[in-house]
């Protein structure tokens, strides 16, 4: 073995240049099994290194199982298969094949206005937390303690909700904690009533389950409810305070029948209350968990409310799932950074979440006005509006011979960015199209150049 | 109705308190159904304020639908079902029942070291990503670019594992993202072959799918790979480079028997690296996905080597699963902190990350040798040490008549917190008691003194 196979660079430790070399060797069965190997001191001498570098490069080999020692006999090369070495890098996959043209406005709903942002307090805490013993730790599987009280209180507070913080879960999304949630109920509830149309997000994490789907009809007046006794399922999840994504909301009498049929048949009711924050007509309406919580399991996120990037969500669970929930999920880990849980808890009992709420209460609501009278304005009798009493967008049916896609491709062209309501749908199509605008994170000039691009995208 | 009734206070707006009057008065069956209700002016001037004010209280009780407006006619109560309002709080419910001794050392595995962390990076950093427009929307479903390709650049240089970003997902911990992994794989895979002992966390993760777990018997030698040839299951979970709980790591022959096998009944490995960056007495042993990476999961997580409480993990599907599995969940929300995301993408391309591992690794090496004299000190022939060579814990086998339960209540008495094993072992049984400890956010002073209390508390 000559010394010039050994170019040593300075990229990383000669052992580990040794040992590499020495593996390739053995891999591609340059160096055959049960060969001798040269001695620790030979190998140092022959490549003027130190005999601690030849013994480290050995004992790697060793341990690893390429070569073993044989006390004074020195090293052997041991048994090895020609394997395929990976040798090709996996080709890229699912890169971006439509060339994206660059919008000037973007109506996505999901982000939240950054300007109104309490950054500068959600440093300051963020930069506590880092600082405490506990952030250094996994985290309560069910959420942190500082948490869930403060949720408690909140939730007492605002949506009329009377709860233990014992009763509470954090998850990290909706989803991650519905489908935890199916688990528990897949078994004695093998399908559910989903609002048609619905969030899509919700059928698909009960399809994770093979639940099967009944479909709920919803209409600009609300759920037709006396589909209801047609219906086989004893589990249904609503969105009662700003339906998703028609946006009306359920009367006080409708809330009461819900919660009749749930308790006469022992079933339960999914209350996903994604955005009651914002409602600007009249103050939020109680949930319907405040009614009667006996058989209603409450979600509660703020994703919409505060930031979605944190990733926390909230649900509630009645008396009779939290034990069972409990037992399956003891020695599962925490899914939602404890850091924001902390960072949250405090925020919220330094009082500075309610004045956030408040706050962005009025920002949302002078978006909303500007999104609806520049529609009126440029639009008139051309669109109907839905939804305009609560949330972060809303609806316009498009009195239009256009298919939803065109509107959107149309839009597109402007330099507009819309999207559709179609997925939200099951059976109860809309004879016209029915465009999603949401405007959280635009002022209202943007709002208002983006509504007369619009006009004129589809205008012709 | 008289004034008296309404004892307005200054804790919530006047027409809030009449919209919770009115509400009241109809819910308890006060004011009937049908009934009419005083004017907005007659309101106004008998509680002696502003027409605005009892308007709004009345919009409110329109909108939840408690009354309703005829017209001129005036306003008039609806229709009520008398429901049991809920009105008890939940009795709390699980609350701790055993008293907590306050233990003078905690052996636990599962926190980091609190010193060493790069507190003012990561805040620095974390306070940049916070000033960011993509921080204010929801994340990519699969974890953010940026991160992905970070990871593959480490998991190239680092474990030897070549791979694309596309490949890459990323998730809140090990065990979502074996619950998620698990969903597209159940269909074909009825079982799962564990190591035993082997990490509980995965096992309850495969039997929220409901899989039949097979047991491969692991020693302080390695595991008992002839047993293969009897088992069914076509996919095996192991932890190749540090077995969880007992240290021991697959040799190269071992790693190519089980590619093999892979490869030939078309079956996967799921491959949890999970805390490879702390290996001592070598450097970390090359991935399993590094050899060939046709038929391995690979995991890997930054909660041993970083920060458990950011909640940030993981997987490099092979090409056969990673299409199956972005169709399945491309409509779920990622279970990851954005901002944690962008943060620790950020530190790992200003190379704060590799220099962190590399000071962490000598930090927890002399933690290590710290416990190990420790135990000989005291101890001797009394324990046998097992896993020394890698990890943030190691365990003894304590030779005494005892029970691991009389192990753990003698060493609490004594102010020491050490954990158990059992809960590890599904057949292969120990036949002396098994004591994991860990260190990781001890100081040396710290061990000496939890080792001599120990010494102390299982003497006699």
């Amino acid at each position: 073995m000559k010394n010039t196979i050994f170019a040593f660079n300075d990229d990383s430790p000669k052992y580990k240049q040794i040992y590499e070399q020495f593996k390739l060797f053995i891999e591609r069965g340059d160096i055959p099994a049960n060969h001798p190997l040269p001695s620790i001191r030979q190998l140092a001498e022959s490549l003027q290194v130190s005999r601690n570098t030849t013994l480290s490069a050995y004992e790697q080999l060793v341990a690893e199982g390429y070569i073993r020692g044989e006390g004074r006999k020195g090293y052997f090369v041991n048994e090895l298969e020609p394997l395929l070495f990976q040798n090709a890098l996996i080709p890229p996959m699912n890169k971006r094949t439509k060339s994206q043209t660059k919008s000037l406005i973007d109506f996505r709903a999901g982000a939240v206005d950054q300007s109104h942002f309490p950054l500068k307090i959600w440093r300051r805490i963020a930069n506590q937390v880092l600082a405490l013993q506990e952030s250094f730790r996994y985290g309560h599987p069910f959420g942190e303690e500082s948490l869930r009280e403060q949720i408690a209180t909140y939730l007492l507070q605002s949506r009329g909700v009377k709860t233990d913080p014992s009763a509470i879960i954090i998850g990290s999304s909706t989803q991650q904690m519905l489908i935890y949630l199916g688990q528990i109920l897949k078994d004695d509830f093998p399908s559910i009533i989903v609002e048609d149309p619905g969030y899509d997000g919700a059928k698909e994490a009960f399809q994770f389950h093979r639940l099967t789907l009944e479909a709920l009809p919803v209409y600009e007046t609300g759920a037709d409810f006396s589909k209801l006794k047609q219906m086989e399922s004893r589990l249904i999840y609503v969105t009662p305070s700003h339906q998703s994504p028609i946006g009306v909301s359920m009367s006080i009498q409708e809330r009461q029948m819900l919660i009749h049929w749930a308790n006469k048949i022992q079933g339960y009711i999914i209350e996903d209350d994604y955005d009651s924050e914002f409602r600007y007509t009249q103050q939020p309406f109680p949930a319907l968990a405040s009614i009667d919580s006996t058989r209603v399991i409450y979600l509660g996120n703020f994703s919409k409310s505060f930031l979605p990037g944190i990733r926390l969500s909230y649900m509630v669970l009645p008396k009779q799932l939290i034990n069972h929930y409990k037992n399956q999920f003891l020695r599962f880990e925490s899914t939602t950074s404890l850091l924001s849980q902390l960072t949250m808890a405090k925020l919220m009992e330094e009082g500075e979440w309610n004045r956030h709420i408040k706050r962005m209460r009025l920002v949302y609501k002078r978006k909303m006005q500007c999104i609806v009278s520049e529609l009126r304005k440029h639009f008139k009798q051309e669109v109907t509006i839905i939804g305009e009493q609560s949330g972060l967008y809303l609806l316009i049916k498009v009195h239009v011979n256009h298919s939803e896609e065109w509107l959107i491709e149309r839009a597109s062209l402007h330099g507009v960015k819309v999207y559709p309501t179609s997925i939200y749908f099951i059976k109860n199509h809309s004879n016209q199209p029915i465009i999603k605008l949401g405007f959280s994170n635009l002022t209202c000039e943007e709002i208002q150049f983006g509504v007369e691009l619009l006009k004129k995208a589809w205008s012709k």
